[in-house]
């Protein structure tokens, strides 16, 4: 098998991806790609755990995220894309590992705590609350060396290591402790300056977008609240014009001369934001030809994903035999 | 495909089989196997649960549960013994039904709640906690009809019937609503008088024993603990050699005669026992002769096995593509 290190990475089918993707995730696969076998995974069963009643949703967004992915440059070519639900291997290896996480462990994790304070308790479902093992499982399947995330999904990927020294501690040493990695910008705010980008709140900007639409969208970002005229001075920090700027414009000398006539009171918001829609406009546009060459030829995408998950299941059903074989089980007769 | 109706029912491979497995459930298992397509299962992965840091014990069990399954007369050659791990879809489709299980509705469960109050609470593992959905994965894979089982598993029968239900309901029609069946007996009391016979608590016949551990173990059975002397008026309620007798006895004047005796002081534990001794051992002695004839071919285990597990995969599968079908995932491309 290939000798690279492996990266093992996802995204759960829910919606269209946005800029956060992109800034908190993407960009790291995308650097990544060629120097290490690449294992990008459609994590659709994962999104069953809170989105059973809308499997519509979940059906067109496997579609979706599989553009966005080809658009922003990541290569179908190398075996990389894998939809979780045809390697029934996964819930195999959740379901083996759930015996090595007890209960006070899966609670001290406080992503899913935060979730589960979002959901009306009587409403969270087995498989939601054990989503954090099927992610271990997602992550050692392969046998992952690096974990490129969102900052959110950090604690995930210290249970996974956990997992992993527990199982090679008490059976045989197989798993390699994956690392984690989060991108540049852990975390872009919504352009209503909310902590993050949704589509319930209706304030991403989507890697989708057409030119029209990323325009509007940045007429209606929020700037510094404190500043009632264009000759008062503003503040560029917390600001989510300027954050949005810091990410996305790369002509850093226009930039700084922008905060410098921002905080003095010397440019308009309107101009501010002109700007940041071109250098947004300019970002998008060679996503947008490569999304629309990819919709053009539905075929590429099938073969993209049939093609890495069949792959991906050959691994998987190899790291099943080896974890078979070193747990002791599976050989009685 | 067959078309009787199904049975699914199982153990999990913990160790060996005693008394309160035949009267409990086995014995129906044996009247009902010609009337029914039957699928037995051995539960090696739910075992792990609490057993994954004794899996030599589980390797041992699924060749002594088989053992004793051929002993007591269930019939190989129907394609009837299955063996759990070998067949991914189950954990598979439990994860699946983990989106129609909520925590509250697990937690109602009396059966799950009395053993994590046997556990220490840091000790409990999430495979542990979630198990009685994996139950449920179990009989609704082949689609089961009826489940004989012991006593405590009867919500777990419950939550099947509910998850059945809301799956019907949710997606398409597929799964019947099973039914439970507890045995004659639901519940033997150890040879100590202990609500249930277990190997921790050295209280059980085993299916296995020799005569003289038979006899040495009703010797040391306990009775009526008020009654001094022979010649004391004894009680036939609540008397384990009495229960045992009820349970064994065949010969139902000469039980009736012993009874009547024992009330009126009138006969010693001694004879009541080996009365007892005698027709325990009449009852083994055909198990015995089997059990030493399959353990004399181990290639008739080992056939029962594959084949009963063969055939079961191939009824998973189709089970799965029926499930994602209706659920309408997995035909993205």
């Amino acid at each position: 098998m290939e000798q690279k290190p492996r990266i093992l990475t996802g995204m759960r089918p829910t919606g269209p991806l946005h800029l956060g993707h992109y800034v908190g995730a993407l960009e790291n696969w995308i650097t990544l790609q060629e120097k290490y076998a690449c294992y990008f995974l459609i994590a659709d069963y994962q999104a069953l755990g809170d989105y059973s009643d809308d499997i519509p949703r979940i059906r067109q967004s496997v579609i979706d995220v599989t553009l966005d992915w080809l658009a922003v440059g990541l290569n179908p070519n190398d075996h990389k894309f894998v939809i979780q639900s045809y390697i029934p291997e996964h819930a195999e290896l959740a379901m083996l590992l759930g015996t090595l996480v007890t209960l006070p462990r899966l609670h001290r994790n406080p992503t899913l705590k935060g979730e589960m304070d979002q959901q009306k308790a009587s409403d969270i479902t087995v498989a939601f609350y054990t989503y954090p093992v099927s992610q271990v499982a997602d992550i050692l399947l392969p046998k992952a060396h690096l974990v490129p995330v969102g900052e959110d999904q950090m604690p995930h990927i210290e249970l996974t290591r956990e997992v992993a020294r527990k199982f090679n501690r008490t059976y045989e040493d197989i798993f390699p402790e994956p690392k984690g990695l989060v991108g540049r910008i852990p975390r872009l705010v919504g352009i209503d300056g909310q902590a993050k980008m949704s589509k319930s709140l209706d304030n991403a900007i989507y890697l989708s977008d057409d030119k029209e639409t990323v325009n509007q969208k940045v007429r209606r970002m929020f700037t510094d609240p404190t500043r009632l005229r264009a000759t008062d001075p503003g503040h560029v920090e917390n600001n989510p014009v300027f954050m949005y700027h810091d990410a996305f414009n790369t002509d850093h000398a226009q930039l700084e001369d922008l905060k410098t006539r921002y905080r003095a009171g010397r440019v308009g918001d309107v101009e501010v934001k002109n700007i940041l829609a071109e250098h947004l406009n300019n970002f998008l546009d060679p996503i947008r030809e490569k999304r629309h060459y990819y919709e053009k030829n539905p075929s590429l995408v099938r073969d993209a994903l049939l093609q890495g998950t069949n792959h991906a299941k050959i691994l998987a059903e190899e790291t099943m035999r080896e974890v078979r074989e070193s747990m002791g089980i599976k050989q009685y007769v």
